[in-house]
């Protein structure tokens, strides 16, 4: 079984190289997705897949693929995971040159790698998680997935330093995202979440929650709010493909919901399993 | 001859590879350096070694090797070039790890690459060049010289489709530099350049410039200024390893001293060449 693709070829982990000249090594001049696969099916994949446009486009690189070629790599690659429960991880750079420019002097033809790895889907929502606030230090561009990824990196290893499962960043006291979720609030029944721009990464997850909510009825509002805000919130949970809904049990020395999972944290999350592809259990 | 160094091996550059797990092509997790030799002698070569220790520091990655070792690395890929005028790059990722995770799970082994460019230094002042403002959308620790540069790569892109040298950057108005060089500006006799905080990289050859200027009796000030004063300076140029110093003659619609290499600019630019190690001219 292969499970890494690498420009048109297959082959073990182990293999898998590239030009030291390729410029996602030299430059991080590339752009990323992860999709999640469930017994085999991908959830939300075109939405992926836009996004993965979206961000080629934004750092001018052409999108080597069509659509159903992109189905076609990750679809072979969650199938080489146990039970086809499978993250599948896509990366486009804009190739290699050598001598190494900044700007490229030839044209080039860009890197496409991609791999799975295996992971076991949510079966119950999971206890609630203790966050640390940092300053954002990131770029201003933070809506393209690229892998210039530094600062996340950095910011992650702050948090676990400080014993949290995710940094939770702000600007000023503005809540953006952490270093790979989103965060959301709720305070007196409605839903909160920072709105999608230059800040933050959109999150697919991010967007199919608020989807979930207002198909449930649930007030949302995609809207600036402060730390102080956030410390305040009946409720607080952060998002991503592979945590889906994952609450915040304490932000800092704060604790929200006296630690539990609050009402509306644990609908959205039972939504999200039982609107996710069906998992066939054995 | 072999140009390329990887992890303790010698090859060529279209054998030089690294694993697509390398953390440098997934996370932008490392750093760099860029050091000029000339006829095989290298310019401050211990300021850049200092700031390489001070990048891996800042990211928590090991140095993998003495100085006398990085000395001898460059000093091997220096003399592969002709006329051993050679631009040598070096870079250290915290290595690689499969699967796929934002913080390693095992310890690991920092990857390790350099190779060297040709290069002629210059052995006049280059022609004054033009350069175009633009709003710095980086991140908020570019003091470290990180592999993170996706940022820099933009906004190099924006300014050649605007016909420019370098994008010239500023936050809401202060500048601060380029995507990869410093900015000075001269005023009334008086040499300026932007504070050495977390918003430049402190250039080796800015900080040589900056002794070069005292050593003349030139008054200098490392202070914040914004592009309006930058506008209206008596000279302008811009400093990297590669380009020493370099006359600025134009900030987007802005003629800086008609257009001409300024006196103080000029002056500057000589006793760079006449300190720099000798070039030997067949």
């Amino acid at each position: 079984m292969s499970h890494v693709f690498i420009n048109g070829q297959w082959c073990q982990p182990e293999e898998a190289v590239v030009s030291v000249f390729d410029r996602g090594f030299l430059f991080a001049d590339g752009v990323y997705e992860v999709v999640p696969f469930y017994t085999g099916y991908p959830l939300l994949f075109d939405d992926h897949y836009e996004r993965l446009e979206r961000s080629l486009a934004q750092v001018g690189i052409d999108n080597p693929y069509q659509r159903e070629e992109w189905l076609s790599i990750c679809q072979t690659l969650a199938e080489s995971t146990p039970e086809a429960n499978g993250i599948v991880y896509i990366q486009v750079t804009r190739g290699a040159e050598y001598p190494r420019n900044h700007l490229p002097e030839g044209e080039l033809t860009p890197t496409v790698m991609a791999t799975a790895s295996p992971w076991v889907p949510p079966v119950e929502t999971p206890d609630p998680v203790h966050v640390e606030p940092f300053e954002d230090i990131r770029w201003l561009r933070c809506d393209i997935k690229s892998i210039s990824l530094l600062g996340n990196i950095m910011l992650k290893q702050e948090a676990k330093k400080r014993g949290a499962f995710e940094p939770l960043l702000h600007r000023n006291g503005r809540v953006t995202e952490g270093a790979s979720c989103n965060y959301f609030m709720v305070k007196d029944g409605c839903l909160y979440t920072p709105p999608n721009d230059e800040l933050i990464l959109g999150g697919i997850t991010r967007e199919w929650i608020l989807e979930l909510a207002e198909s449930a009825g649930i007030e949302v509002k995609e809207t600036a709010f402060s730390l102080d805000e956030l410390m305040q919130a009946d409720e607080c949970f952060l998002s991503s493909s592979t945590r889906e809904v994952q609450p915040v049990g304490t932000i800092g020395s704060t604790t929200i919901n006296n630690g539990s999972i609050g009402p509306i944290t644990q609908q959205l999350a039972e939504l999200f399993r039982n609107r996710r592809p069906h998992i066939v259990q054995e």
